[in-house]
């Protein structure tokens, strides 16, 4: 306790002094046990905001948070192991159908997951719309269904990372979160500790994401690929578009069907082309190459390995999905193509009518969310249904439909065409 | 409660955007009131030292400080009223002879002070050392005691700007202390809730001082003379040299000695020269020019105010005052003169003798402390006393050496003169 103290390392950063390896192991281990107050980590939080820190200090915060809890590793599988991380984005769904494409090749992927806080869902609130579900299992439990099934999607257990949660928490409440250094160390310790061999990262890139421009989505790719080669994890990243949303379907049990869909060969075209991308990305990574991805969404594969992965965490993937009691059409006033179907507009949407929560304690309403019936760029006529609200509680709407103002435009011309995969930064 | 987030308050100072009146005024009730929390308030003051104020967001600060509490008014006075405020220094006494020397001119001081903590030593515990004197007393015997006596020196109630209180003990412990605009409004918005006329600030430069340049020195200065004369207290300030202790004596106890010396029209030269620019300037912003101050030292009418204001408060003015148990006389170690007598060395040799105390519940000892037997400059011969350490507890000697190590070097050649008082920001 006495080797440093908090208050000088808070005047070293807002000095831009960089911190030192044992420096910023003191920091986070008293921090962890409370020595370190949270009003002295908010304000340390603050100078790394606004005076950054180098790739060295960045690799060191991520590995002593790391060092706060366990470090999982599977020592008795027989099967290489990938993972792929998205920084969140509106109806990113791509989780779903992902790991069990991923598994049908015999590569194992341990996804430990979150839930969502703000406009982007969260992977385990999706998932737990399907009857019978469960996010939290044991590590024993991980372990077996990894072997036995090749993936686990689940909620990561208190003892992995414990210095992130805590700060992620502080972070969240003293405007301290869009900070490269901070994004990229949780994000990194927690993929990290959960063992992972190889990792993709998918860095959103628009109005519904983190990131809303090229430049500082590809600082923060940048910032994570080399924390996990640093630390050994075979890491890639894309950069893809978030500035509309991916597929027709935004909102829980909604974002299911939609999945489900892709497995049995179907689904929007985008959130095919992200599935398919990602899921090669991540074979390469660990050694498979030249493989037919999509086949396995055509020949039922992937809707195999699905199966088995819902049923394994004790959900029934034939149960019929919890559907929202009241919705609400909005019709095309006019004719003409979408120009802009906006991702922040439409996720701030869906969050109001009851698909996110507004605070960690709130539950999330299942069948609340929005359906689209047309794409950016799609042909639409005066009259046509355009979007379909759905909430259990249509006191909802009004605000819904406040925040869609402007998100939704019919232009004359077709916009141009819509890129998903901006770029992709190698691990080499 | 609902009408700002903290949380966008924040981001908002981050993005280096303008906080407005009603912002201002919204943080400051809400941190006084606990709705927004200290980690909130620290992450802020974090993002204002790094991104600073305008001279409009520093003035509502202090307002809105000034507003959390009560503000003091002497409707019943028929003299002006002038207060004085430093920075804090080593060796810094001068509020002692000012008081009563201003008083003896029909200039009534209402001083609240406050204790020190760190290095500068606080003008309520060199008082303490006077047996029986009390630093305590209620609003209506301060109004009595200016109304009869005609000066106060006395601790602030916390009914005075208490959001400072609660901000300047967070950002004790946050790092961040050193924000023009947080000293600025910290200082202003108690002298203007204290209700005084006219204010001379004081602000000290150097190695002893919070500002170590002139420049910096000078933007504090300008940024309190404006809040002060924009809130209709007649401000000017002094910018003065605190590179090397004023005077020969640092302590409780040895400063009231050397300032009862100074009111018998004897003491230190440089301590002296300081108490009568002050107490002109002081006097000059109450309306009374063309008075020969240095005359009331000599004659004995600042030395009777002092008398009347030292039993005021139950204390005894002839009373003998606190001696520390142990004492150690450091001699030249060869001739020459004395170069360097850095003013921050002696600060923490004071401080670590026991004369200062490391947190706010710890006791002071009144006798510990330093004398000096030569100034800057003056001639020393080998083997003759160059300092003599005093404290209660001998095992404190050692420690208190340390910091002395290379604070004070004896050249061949005299230093150059000093100034003391270096600058003069006027009130137009």
């Amino acid at each position: 306790m006495s080797e440093f103290s908090a208050v000088e390392l808070i005047i070293a950063k807002r000095s831009k002094r960089e911190l030192s390896t044992a420096e910023i192991n003191w920091l986070i281990a008293n921090y962890t046990s409370g020595a370190v107050a949270d009003e002295q980590m908010s304000a340390m939080a603050m100078a790394i905001l606004l005076n950054g820190m180098n790739r060295r200090e960045i690799k060191d915060l991520t590995a002593a948070m790391i060092a706060s809890g366990e470090r999982l590793n599977y020592p008795g599988l027989s099967v290489p192991t990938a993972d792929k991380h998205s920084t969140g984005g509106v109806g990113d769904k791509i989780t779903l159908p992902l790991v069990p494409l991923v598994a049908a090749f015999g590569v194992a992927v341990p996804q430990l997951s979150g839930r969502g806080l703000g406009h982007t869902g969260g992977t385990l609130d999706k998932l737990e719309s399907i009857p019978g579900w469960r996010a939290s299992i044991s590590n024993v439990e991980m372990q077996q269904q990894l072997a036995e099934v090749g993936g686990v999607i689940c909620a990561a257990g208190s003892g992995l990372a414990p210095a992130d949660r805590k700060l992620y928490a502080l972070r969240d409440v003293t405007g301290t979160v869009e900070a490269i250094p901070l994004i990229a160390s949780s994000i990194m310790s927690k993929k990290i500790a959960e063992g992972t061999g190889s990792l993709v990262l998918d860095v959103k890139v628009g109005s519904g994401a983190f990131m809303k421009d090229l430049a500082s989505a590809r600082e923060l790719a940048k910032t994570m690929v080399d924390l996990g080669n640093d630390s050994g994890v075979n890491t890639s990243a894309l950069l893809t578009d978030m500035s509309t949303p991916l597929g027709l379907k935004i909102g829980n049990a909604l974002e299911v069907e939609e999945s489900v869909e892709v497995l049995a060969g179907g689904g929007p075209a985008d959130v095919v082309e992200l599935t398919v991308a990602l899921a090669q990305e991540m074979l390469r990574l660990a050694g498979k190459t030249d493989i037919d991805v999509a086949a396995a969404l055509k020949d039922g594969r992937a809707m195999d390995k699905w199966r088995q992965l819902i049923s394994a965490q004790g959900g029934n993937p034939s149960a019929k999905l919890p559907v929202a009691k009241h919705s609400h059409t909005v019709m095309a006033a006019e004719s003409g193509y979408l120009g802009q179907v906006d991702a922040l507009a439409l996720g701030v949407a869906s969050w109001r009518l009851g698909a996110g929560r507004a605070r960690k304690e709130d539950a999330v309403q299942f069948g609340a969310g929005i359906e689209l019936h047309a794409q950016l760029g799609d042909r639409v006529e005066a009259g046509q249904p355009l979007l379909t609200l759905f909430t259990d509680e249509p006191e909802r709407f009004a605000r819904a439909q406040e925040s869609l103002a402007g998100g939704i435009q019919i232009t004359q011309f077709a916009p141009a065409a819509r890129n998903i995969i901006l770029e992709r930064l190698g691990n080499g």
